[in-house]
């Protein structure tokens, strides 16, 4: 019954309304479906629409040039598991007690860590609003019950449960293990595969498809039609096949006449690690210089999202969630308040901005920097001298100077304004503060000199 | 006499002959006069002729605009010292044995190494040539005698002896201390002052000017009309200071009405270190990325060096001392065999290319990449996991496994094409390993498997 009340809310919805057209009028009843594609490490500066002259990814670039490339959209971790909590939850994982959750490079089945129970997936809150879901690819959110995908909103998983270069190597469908190790050379033609097939079995009824890659995190493989066929080396031809697998998704939408009752997603994980580009960036994966978070951001729903649009307003994953309610039906979903804000007039045109959220990027629960409008403000910028001393493994003895740099004209981040912009410096530490007290005690102990 | 034998080599040079008019006719005697000028830690992206927003360098930008800019101008070293060797003598520092030569930040006036006798620098063959000389700003190639600017063909020498962030901090002109510590705020300005007084003193005999800033190194000091003024803070303030300095030198060169009399040169000793900008280049200071190693190099000779040329070829400050032979006479000039290559013909348009010369970069002894062409292999790319694991310190255990980037389409050399090029990569390691074996005995120990 409530999932019909709901249904009835987005009926009435007289922006989708006047859009909908032909057959997609006949299913208007129904809320879009949603397509999530992330890829894992990939750079900022890896796709042709975002500068690559190295590789070639013509769906990628068609896609963005059909929908809205986002040329500020943050992950906001720059490493794999908070930033999949992030996108997931629409909450920063530094909430949930997992910021520490390092998953070795060797896992032990005791290891019994994950996203906490009481968090609410996307997928979760889509599902109870009449969602078919499933997660294809990399999880990395715990293992074991009660954290893997089953556990939180996906009806159906296939995929490598964490990273592809994590032990033991295994290719699991639902709680079954399909092989061990896992031939990593077709994984992402099988992640398609699985993907186009959810597709097709689900056209009928609203479905939210995660399709998270295990590629390009090392170690890369690609098939053997992708195999030396990039000026990029093999980066380069994984990132092509990645870039094939979207183009079938895409291909597979339009086939079933889906293209205006879906909205397609395509972001990163986190900055690119040891290849990769990360464009004008400064940093790479694992710091929270732009380098190390933002990265593509590519929306397309035709008809409904102007195509050829391109924006460098800040938007982040966080923001994911919020988005996909009030796209959906009705804000809410969540059991727990979330960091996000709903971008969705922003998507659809009828904002011209973007809904200004304050973005906090953390190493473990140390807060390192945040974005705010054209702002970026590190608080405890890694200090380098020490870092390049060998003393890395101290980056919590960090600087509290805060660094100030002007996004507008400096993507870089070069060139430190704190001294002549204290206003500003004086404006972001007051709203930092203000949303760290939010957090968890252990959180608000860890900042504890931004919260004076 | 033999100063004069090779201005009459000068006067029949029928290319320059038929460039000169006017008042420069009845000096078309003289050789061309030379100044080189040396930002210290200045970045690929910090000038607007490079991609800057935030600064402005409208003097720069129109030098590059009448005459050439170079975007693949390499200093052969990521740090100070060897740097200037290189540049001054037209040798790898690893030659030397000055490589190790990192002089601590606080100097004992024991400390006596330096650029060896036996090296010759552009000075000292300007010198012989019949050139007034004067260094101007940092030295350090040694404080002490015989290691000093005038130990090593310069008649004249103005500056701090070494960097601006070491102590003990003081001014000199010729041996006598002038101030100590510096007052950094007018040390920009007062180089130029003394910059464009030794130009009037020497506008009717050839000479030339080594004006190598402090500035950008850190700590950042402008002058009161310069504080405040840019969009990037402190650090643009003082490149905005340095572009008005240059400015100073161009226009007193033009009242002086000798601006077709001689040669420009701008670049940057290595890349930005915590703040400026790489650009689109991976790493900085004190890394062999491109980041490390590429900076701004413009060349300004009017009715000599077509003007709004940009060039993409590479060529390195090693390339300065043997072209600077040609331009001034006859080849040669050097007591030892050079690395560089005279590019004579490439800067006055007669040959399309730069000579094509291998570019070694060391860390310490020990080689890290160089750039042949459009590839830069990577023969021992620093373990960034262990580096990042807190053992900078050890870096010299390191990979050696070849790395290659194709620098045409991969500027940030972010893509590995080895394995796709084995025979490039080959090709390469030959040429580095004969180079090598020309190199002292220590050298090629340090670099043994190189040379397998």
């Amino acid at each position: 019954m409530r999932r019909h009340t709901r249904w009835s809310a987005w009926l009435f919805c007289p922006l989708l309304l006047c859009a909908a057209t032909g057959r997609a009028a006949a299913q208007a009843q129904l809320p879009p479906n949603v397509v999530f594609i992330y890829a894992d490490d990939m750079g900022y500066g890896d796709l042709g629409a975002y500068g690559a002259r190295a590789i070639k990814t013509p769906n990628l670039d068609r896609m963005a040039a059909e929908g809205l490339r986002l040329t500020s959209f943050y992950s906001v971790s720059p490493v794999c598991t908070p930033s999949r909590a992030a996108l997931l939850t629409g909450r920063y994982a530094a909430r949930m007690g997992i910021a520490n959750m390092h998953l070795s490079n060797v896992l032990t089945f005791q290891d019994s860590t994950g996203l906490p129970t009481d968090e609410t997936t996307i997928a979760t809150a889509l599902r109870a609003r009449g969602y078919a879901t499933a997660c294809i690819g990399k999880w990395h959110l715990g293992h074991l019950a009660p954290h893997r995908p089953l556990d939180h909103g996906f009806d159906y998983y296939y995929g490598i449960p964490y990273s592809n270069d994590m032990k033991p190597s295994m290719l699991k469908r639902m709680d079954e293990i399909l092989e061990e190790p896992v031939q990593q050379e077709t994984l992402t033609s099988r992640y398609t595969e699985e993907a186009t097939r959810f597709i097709e079995q689900n056209g009928s009824r609203p479905f939210f498809l995660y399709l998270a890659h295990n590629m390009p995190h090392i170690p890369l493989f690609a098939s053997e039609k992708f195999k030396n066929r990039s000026a990029a080396g093999a980066y380069g031809d994984v990132v092509e096949e990645l870039d094939w697998s979207v183009g079938e998704v895409l291909v597979t939408l339009k086939r079933l006449g889906l293209d205006e009752r879906t909205i397609v997603f395509f972001a990163s994980d986190n900055g690119p690690w040891y290849e990769g580009s990360p464009g004008p960036l400064r940093g790479r994966k694992g710091w929270t210089y732009d380098g190390g978070v933002r990265v593509p951001g590519i929306v397309r729903w035709p008809g409904h999202v102007r195509a050829g649009r391109v924006s460098d307003e800040p938007l982040a994953t966080i923001d994911v969630f919020p988005t996909l309610m009030a796209l959906t039906g009705e804000p809410g979903g969540a059991a727990l308040p979330l960091d996000g804000k709903a971008a969705a007039g922003f998507l659809l045109g009828r904002d011209a901005s973007a809904p200004g959220n304050l973005y906090l990027f953390f190493d473990k629960e140390f807060l390192q920097t945040a974005r705010f409008g054209r702002w970026k403000i590190h608080v405890a910028r890694w200090n380098v001298q020490r870092y390049q001393a060998g003393a890395a493994n101290q980056v919590n003895e960090t600087l509290r100077t805060p660094e100030l740099y002007d996004m507008s004209v400096d993507v870089g981040e070069s060139y430190n304004v704190a001294a002549s912009h204290p206003d500003v410096v004086k404006d972001l530490r007051r709203r930092i503060a203000e949303t760290l007290r939010t957090f968890p005690e252990e959180v608000q102990k860890a900042n504890a000199d931004l919260l004076k």
